[in-house]
């Protein structure tokens, strides 16, 4: 079976350099904060409200993984799962720009930087992507680049 | 309350260019893979097995954030809590080098690469650390960058 799969709505061919596209909202609880920093990062200003708020944080902030995380669930929901998406080799320039705490509503901003086939996989694609989580101040409070795999429509 | 809080037992002056430290193990299992990625990043090949074995992947693999939390979660364990750590601005060159399949049993490896002062806050500094998630096999899957910051115990 070729993994040039025609059946997916989006794949590489569909993505142009330019291209926006803001999609998501999320409003982040206290509680999720928790769960996910008792699990993954329990920090001090990521699990205990106390002693967060001694310090520079003045309070209860996300993990950084964390936002990570949403913004990038976000952007499954918005066109990653109805893409022909085969992962990434990795990611560059991940900045924590603003915390994020209890009550912020985020969404998902993408950019389209660059798009090129793939030498060593005629049936995929690469497109380099600009990631951005917004809140509801429009303040972006993580940015990030990467590199995605994606199936292309017809094969090179 | 100062910041540069003495009572930590590792601090920004602990730190030492050359240092490595390798901490931690953690089998991967199956429903932890699929748990993260049915929150933060259900693609296909993260949430269903039998869609996974079509992949180039031939299997079920973790969520590169998924593994980068894990192996954040040693670094935890293994010398951030009982430390100074105030935070990190961002990470640098994240690349997943290699699946992570369920059975897999992971450690985190540090290596210190640069320390510096913070000029805008005397009371930390900042510690330039490579990243690696190792397996079974000893081979990486995960390597990254940062620079954390640090609270001094004595302030600048």
């Amino acid at each position: 079976m070729s993994q040039a799969t025609p059946s997916f709505k989006i794949c590489w061919e569909d993505f142009h350099v330019g291209d926006v596209r803001v999609m998501g909202s999320h409003t982040v609880t206290e509680a999720e904060i928790l769960d996910f920093a008792r699990q993954f990062d329990p920090q001090r200003f990521h699990v205990d409200k106390a002693q967060a708020e001694k310090t520079i944080y003045k309070g209860l902030i996300a993990s950084g993984w964390h936002t990570c995380g949403l913004v990038f669930r976000m952007a499954c929901d918005g066109f990653l799962l109805e893409s022909s998406s085969m992962g990434s080799p990795g990611l560059d320039n991940v900045r924590w720009l603003k915390p994020v705490r209890p009550g912020d509503t985020l969404r998902t901003r993408i950019e389209i930087l660059e798009t090129r086939p793939m030498a060593s996989k005629p049936e995929l694609g690469m497109v380099k992507v600009r990631w951005e989580g917004l809140n509801q101040r429009d303040e972006v409070v993580v940015s990030m680049e990467n590199w995605g795999m994606f199936g292309r429509r017809t094969s090179a």
